[in-house]
């Protein structure tokens, strides 16, 4: 069980060079500190956020934007087993197999003190004078695409034995689901929502909202497969808004009154206009993805309806161990999403792969040759 | 106590005619029904959506827009004295002063179920074949602009004997305030605010949010008189906008994190933008004034700052009850917002005071002359 | 579809009479007033506070004492058909198979405005000089032992069709079990609950709680075949008290720490003080069944352990609908709990099963055999 | 402002020695770690919960009992001015005059990253092989009867120039107060509140209820004295159970349906089943307070009457901020319960002036004779 792992000084890692550049370099194992853990990394899936950090940077969350770019190594979406603690650590134990999620807050502003770590007031205060000990792997600290991470023990999950790497993968990606669900507050079981987006984290809502008794559920989007596969994942409803007008759609399938609530995780610059054409009065919107460009919004709407929106940044409220738990218990099937997995080596064919969908791409994971 | 009061048959009452006219008649005076009063109209204010409605029609609110227009009496801001009495009802008797909300919920719908009236699924459906009990007075029932008028129960609340017509005229205005805050659902002693725009329900939204100890409360706007009335309500600090960058400003005032809430009242095409870039990250925004158009808005900024941001309609869960108890224990002083009176046969005249803020006017009311 | 119903003058039904006992009497079939239906009573569950009404009167929940007992109807755990609308009701029509829920507020309380609708400060107010409008159907008001009964449309939720009337009538037990999960406001996916007493509400929380993810379940009780019966509900793990000690068995399967939550359905009178002691610091317990008699408790547990506690009479909410909800999804499995069925005009022989237990009963349902 | 001070090597304190019994010592100056300041103490209260540590021992709350007891320095309500930084603090500087609360939470166990860290998980664990990082100054690490104490940055709260030392003691009991308001989850403007024991706590429920806007507030007590101090701190009725029937005399003023909300402060036998019969339906007490032994409670009356009730332990979701914030506003006068001042070589007599309420005492404050 305590199993003693021998930790080579250096591993291999990728990091972010130029524009849509990605480079391997060699560099040292990290070294975990109090409270913190070091991951060898098992399995690393590709989220659409990292070919965006490619391609245009890191979101622009750090006021005065970020001091790290270029040396970063991002990569959030993994899963590894345990090799070594740091100090004070007795919740976990060197071979115990874990997922992450994203954000370690600093524990001592005003937000990380009320829970709400992903809304950390020190993000990015992880450097030179800076020492407030916020973590976003993958963001503002190294991330999961090399060979070993260190990661604070508040972003941790177990996974059982019987998960596979990739599905693990995967629970970073339900708990975002999960937590878009947590913060519009619904009482789920028997309440319609519409999901409007099939990507990852839409396909992720479908299945847990249909795990929490969500009846019925409908998802949106423009691609058949896509909406195929939402059905598998629990939607009730698919609505192909290249072939419908979505909004009526959906007013139609919940009794012409309109959903009581709305994942928006399409992006798409009419998508919340749309949203709240499709919530009833008094309904709820989440807002899991954003145009990149300010869009026309009839707010008037929000007030004469009585709307509520929920803007959210990734897998708050401990939402990670609430969706490994379900995938544990087989109500969310995450494996329906992995479609390709590579080496870590071959990480610049996996990202092709997952930028331009080939071969019906979804989630492209990415895993460690040397783990065995 | 007891009061007998003598009812006419008939009374003088305000009606919509075309655009931006109003036609005086001599109408039955209505009946209570079950749960309902008769209320002889003491004084009623004239708000900002009563000359929307006069030149626009009624706000889109009920779906295929409002069957009911020409012949209505609007007015909702008014109070008076209970002179009868519908069947069943003893939490009122004759002799009353009430002010008065204006929703009704049906009490059926899966809103009103769950208390939020101001949602009701059935608005509006109080007419022919429809007739589920939903009133909003002014909007799709007959309203105060008249001698009298019938109330829900659930629409009223006492007023104490030292309080003035006029000053219980704001009740309303003060209990969407109060609203407002509600539904952020913050803890606002010591937390920072600011409140845009510095018409009637944003000027109450300052005293309301200085009565609970939010602190500092902070508003923005453009005309100083109305800036150094908020002051005298409560305002820690005042931004003139048309001098300062209100976000810098605001921000600045808030240790450079910005604000923890932003009440929206000045309906400003771009408010919603400058509200998002005045909260902190994870910060909560209430709109309770809106742009009549469409505008450019930035969501992006909502996700990435976990920003959450509430619609409101009116003045729901029972906040009149609560903003009238502030004004009877003197922590809110309304009647700073009363500037003018005039008789009820002098209505267009008061309109003409209001519409054109003639003498710095903010709240006109109108009493009626047969009271005494 | 919209079927016309003969309705008889006169019916059958059951009134108490003296201690235990229940009468067959002949009365006129009830008349629907505005917002409530006729139901044709198809099928009804004997629930353990029938025969505490039986043995020892109506729960003190009216100040005063009720003013009614004698010659009451009771039963309310019923479903049936509706066959007559009252005065403007459109959301359901003759021939929809409804379940009911017990409370109808009376929609003008504080509470009723609030959305709390069975902590209607009318509560039992429906009669003489009191016509508030609540209802509380076979503790009130008249209920299920009989072959109509009127309800408010606020008490109704459709029954699919695939779904059989003894199914039917557990809606409402299930429902209480949700409203209970409800008041504690758990995100239950992923965390601990123990039940406590593998009585129906018990066995409908462990049921209702597997649904919405909870692990681990744990179902405690005496008697095993009803620990049993707990497990092919969806506990995880069953303790029998009379083998082993409670606390020290879910402390121990919850890691050592107690469990998130508890949910106390049996009764007992050390009851509340082994849920305190089950659950880890900041837990939360539900009280769903209580001693009759006042019992020693722990007070300073809960304040040492920053414990919450809520008392729960019945099914508010609308927890009803979403119990429906997760049943029609197959979610929940009530008809585990259903062993018997006898006709209407057998009530004594099926209450006799229910009281003495005969044949190991739990849910004991009597049908009218008029139906078809 | 930057100031430097001088620290000397050792420092005087008071410790546990045996029952009853405070030694005087001479100990090193504690040196903070990161995250963690300095404090010289300045002022110090003594709490009721001192004289019970002193008398009985720790309250049990660390599983298997406090491994720390004799040579512990106890006192919990202290301020003074930070001396020194540990690494990483740029929220403070030597200067800043602070008041503290007394839990800083581990920040990794769940009730932590939940915010509710006065339920951490590893409450107590900061000593030998159990590093979590947990503090509760007085309680398991060592408190204010010392002239320096270390604190986690997440227990202070700054002091504005314009509150003296003694004032500032009061913080952390407004900070109670304020959170037991806080866990009711109430919108206290205009609602009836009961507290029950006018205690320090009591009291400064009174006070931070009234600055909210509760109306009305009612105290019970047996001492008139107390009683008077209660109604200028805000009371609008008192009670004397002496005279009065407690639970008759509150409903009375609660227009005999009892009152919204109470918080109970006594800690007596009987107090929860009075609180019980005090609330409406529906209702909701915190218990702040708590009787040393089990009492006989009437486990029903909750249950019928949909009361939920909730424990405190101390001062969380940084609830000393906004009382702080009330008392800078004027909003508390928390100078109102300061009674005696004596130097901090003289804690023995000043233990004795609170133990024996010589001189009607209420709060005794004990000064840093060398903080000049």
């Amino acid at each position: 069980m305590n199993e003693n792992y021998e930790i080579p000084k250096t591993m291999n890692a990728w990091v972010l060079g130029g524009v849509n550049e990605i480079l391997a370099v060699v560099k040292p194992v990290p070294e975990p500190g109090p409270a913190e853990v070091l991951v060898r990394i098992d399995a690393v899936a590709i989220c659409g956020t990292d070919l965006e950090i490619m391609a245009r940077g890191l979101p622009a969350m750090v006021e005065g934007g970020s001091p790290f770019n270029k040396n970063l190594t991002i990569g959030h979406e993994y899963m590894g087993t345990i090799v070594k603690l740091g100090a004070g650590v007795d919740e976990y134990k060197p071979g115990d197999r874990v997922a992450v999620e994203i954000h370690a807050g600093c524990g001592r502003c005003e937000r990380c003190r009320e829970g709400m770590y992903t809304s950390c007031l020190n993000y990015g205060m992880n450097y030179g004078d800076h020492q407030k000990g916020h973590r976003a792997n993958g963001f503002t600290t190294d991330g999961g695409f090399a060979e070993y991470a260190v990661n604070h023990i508040n972003t941790l999950v177990h996974v059982p034995d019987f998960m596979g790497d990739e599905e693990a993968t995967l629970i970073v990606t339900a708990g975002t689901a999960m937590y878009g669900l947590d913060v519009m507050e619904g009482l789920y079981a028997g309440k319609s929502l519409a999901v409007t987006g099939p990507g990852p984290i839409g396909l992720m809502s479908v299945a847990a909202a249909k795990a929490l008794g969500a009846d019925p559920v409908i998802l949106t989007g423009t691609r058949d497969e896509r909406l195929e596969l939402g059905k598998k994942l629990g939607a009730d409803y698919v609505v192909n808004v290249k072939k419908e007008d979505a909004v009526e759609a959906v007013r139609k399938i919940a009794g012409n009154i309109g959903v009581h609530y709305v994942m928006e995780c399409s992006g798409a610059a009419n998508a919340l206009n749309e949203a709240a054409k499709m919530v009833r009065r008094g309904g709820r919107i989440c807002l899991a993805a954003f145009p990149a460009q300010p869009v026309m919004v009839d707010v008037a709407h929000f007030v004469r309806n009585n709307i509520y929106i929920f803007g959210i940044r990734g897998e708050g409220n401990s939402a990670t161990h609430r969706a490994a738990s379900l995938m544990a218990q087989k109500k969310i099937n995450a494996r329906l999403l992995h479609t390709h997995t590579f080496s870590l080596s071959e990480l610049p064919t996996a990202i092709k792969y997952a930028r331009e969908r080939i071969d019906n791409a979804i989630k492209v994971v990415v895993t460690n040759e040397k783990k065995l």
